[in-house]
Formats: C-alpha cells, structure tokens, sequence
C-alpha cells in the first residue's frame, strides 16, 4: 500500500465538515452507543455517541465525551439534571434510526418519537432505555470534568444494572457482542457488521497467544 | 432474545478477571490500538490500548486511559518523559503479535523485540511507529488528568502527523478503515474483520437518512 502523509498544517487546511470525518476516522472501529436521558419534567431525549470507553471494571466505569455547544447539549443537561442515563448498543435493525437521532431536533421535540425507537424503563434507573437494543445497560451519574484544551466534558457514570441476551455469556465472563448482533461504526456514518477471526488467550511473555475458539 | 439482568450486587460477586472481561465487552466493537514510546536512554514500548478515543477535530485531540499499577505505565512513563507518542491501528496480519505484547515484559525488553513487529520512525515524533501498520499517527503529550474515582490516567495528545494508505481517503474526508485492513476489537480478546452495511448521509430533520455507498 502506498502511503499518503497529513502534516498538521495539512489537517488544519481541510474543509472543516471533511476534517471532522477524517480525525473521527482515525480511531477505527467503535461501537454506536444510544444514551437514553430523561428531563425534569418527563421529556426524554436519545442521542448517539460514538466516544463512550470503559474506564475500569471494580467499581465498572464509563467515560464520554460531550460538546457543550453541540445538540449533545439536551443529554448532559439532562444527566446532570437526573443523574441517570442509559447506553444502548446498536444494531443492524436499528441502526439507520440511531443515525437519525443526530440530527438537530429542537429540546421539545423526543428522539425516541421522532425516529420511531420504542423507550423501556427499569425500576432503578431514571433514564430510559431503548426497547430494540439486545445490550443495555443503566448508569447513575458519577463525576464530571471540563477538558479546557478544547471546552469539552468528560462524564463519568457507574454502572447500576446490565441487560444483555442471555445466550450470549462466555464462559471467561466476556460478552458475546457479536452474536448479540451489535454493530461497529466507522467514522461519522459508516456502519459494519463483523466476523470473528479468532478470541485469544490471556497473554504471558514465555507462549504466544492461542485460539480459544 | 432472552434477557438475563445483571443487577450491581452480581457485578461485584463476579470473579475478578471473569468481571474485567465482561465490562469490557459493553462497550462494543473497539479498534485495537498499539501505542508506541521511548524512553530518554532509547529503549522502546509497545503496548496494546482498547480506550483510545476521538477528543476533537480541530484541534485534532485524543484521550487514552490509562492505569498507572499495571505494564501500561511503562507507556505512561515515557509519553511523560518525551512527550511524544504513535498509535498504530492493528490489522489482520498482526494482531496475534498486537496481543502478544499485552504480557508482562520487563521494563528492559522491548516489546518491538519481543513480538517480531518493526519500529519505523520519522522526522517530526520523538517514538516508534508499527511499520507494519497501515494507518498509524504520531501526537505530542497535550495534557494529564487524574481521575481520583479509580486512579486512573487520562493522557491527551495532540496529533501531529497522519499516515494512511493513498487509496483509503474517502471523498468526504473519511477514512475508509475497512479498505485498510483495520480490525475491530471485542472485550478484552476477540479480534473481528467487518463488512460495511451502509454509509449514511448527514442527518436531518425533515428526511431519513439516504445511504451514500
């Protein structure tokens, strides 16, 4: 493969929409997250974010980023408002309604209406999940910090309750995302199902990895 | 599908490596990342990295967690010695050696060594590339944060330069990441290949999204 070289001159240069795609692009694969939200006064909200990670397992921690002046707005208003929120993995049936649910609808107007995703609610978390999604889970609201290099927030939330199908447990604890048809997203608008190569065994200096499959 | 809930209480009683490898799971498909360091005396690290997130376009930002009792702060170390890094994306030909250099080589041992996988450097970074990467970029230390919740590390860096393969520069500035080999990563050792579903327009209120491929 030939290779081509983006100095940052040449990154600042690009058209900004088209840098947008091109440094999201950059972190390869990644999952579509809902993040379901509620208001004060019961209007619920449903956004995708593609920057959710694991933060760390003991306490289970999850980390996102959210752009203030962005329609990501409406979801950290409304977590900071609850302290609750919900992710929701997409899938192949759902995924051109999760796309959808970027587009800028006014603060009035429920993503969960107006893409046609059905809201699910849990006795524990004040958020609601959606319904479609094979892997969900809840959150209560931790900590937030303000990233001042580029005036974005980084939400902490800890993991209250997880819904996941019930055939799709491992043996080691891991989950099984694929059989449980999540997809993964590339960039801003690419959305790829996937295939197993292979799981590998917990890594040790003196062996190399095996296939456990 | 069946739901099998999994409430706070059954999360905590888990068995501690069963639970890491099911909280990792949840939040999907993820790329696999090798980050690449140096140390001032010039021994090289390599380490794999599941938390590497999009921070902004413009400036062109990154974050990584990462936990400072463990081999990662071998990586950490050195980005705060030299403050400079290299993340290279992890394709079907070596992601076995990517995993690989998950064990825990002493501090002395490069893992470039160790795994069969080449450093390949350029004028601007201060630390190694993966030659056998296909999309790989290199980024100056931007800042630190530490996040008492777990004691954990969020290091973000700026990015300097950008390799990609020539023909893999979509027209709207996207990476086409399948295109080049990048593989999606599952919990904490499944490895998968993707298969494109669909490229989506840019969302808007008043119609659908229409699939640009």
């Amino acid at each position: 493969m030939k290779t081509t070289h983006f100095s940052e001159k040449d990154i600042l240069q690009m058209e900004s929409r088209n840098r947008a795609a091109f440094i999201n692009s950059l972190h390869g694969f990644k999952t579509a997250s809902l993040i379901g939200t509620i208001d004060t006064k019961g209007k619920t909200n449903l956004a995708i974010f593609n920057s959710v990670f694991h933060l760390g397992a003991n306490p289970a921690l999850v980390g996102f980023i959210s752009r203030p002046d962005s329609a990501e707005r409406h979801t950290l208003d409304n977590i900071l408002e609850t302290e609750f929120f919900t992710i929701n993995h997409v899938n192949k049936d759902t995924y051109v309604r999760a796309h959808q649910t970027s587009a800028r609808y006014p603060m009035d107007v429920s993503e969960f209406e107006a893409t046609g995703l059905t809201e699910e609610y849990t006795d524990l978390i004040k958020a609601p999940y959606v319904k479609e999604s094979h892997i969900k889970y809840g959150l209560s609201f931790a900590e937030k910090h303000e990233l001042k290099i580029n005036d974005t927030i980084l939400i902490i939330g800890k993991i209250e309750e997880i819904m996941i199908p019930e055939d799709c447990l491992l043996s080691h604890g891991g989950i099984d995302i694929e059989k449980a048809e999540t997809i993964a997203i590339s960039g801003l608008d690419g959305y790829h199902s996937t295939k197993l190569l292979s799981r590998l065994s917990y890594a040790k200096t003196d062996t190399l990895p095996e296939e456990l499959n």
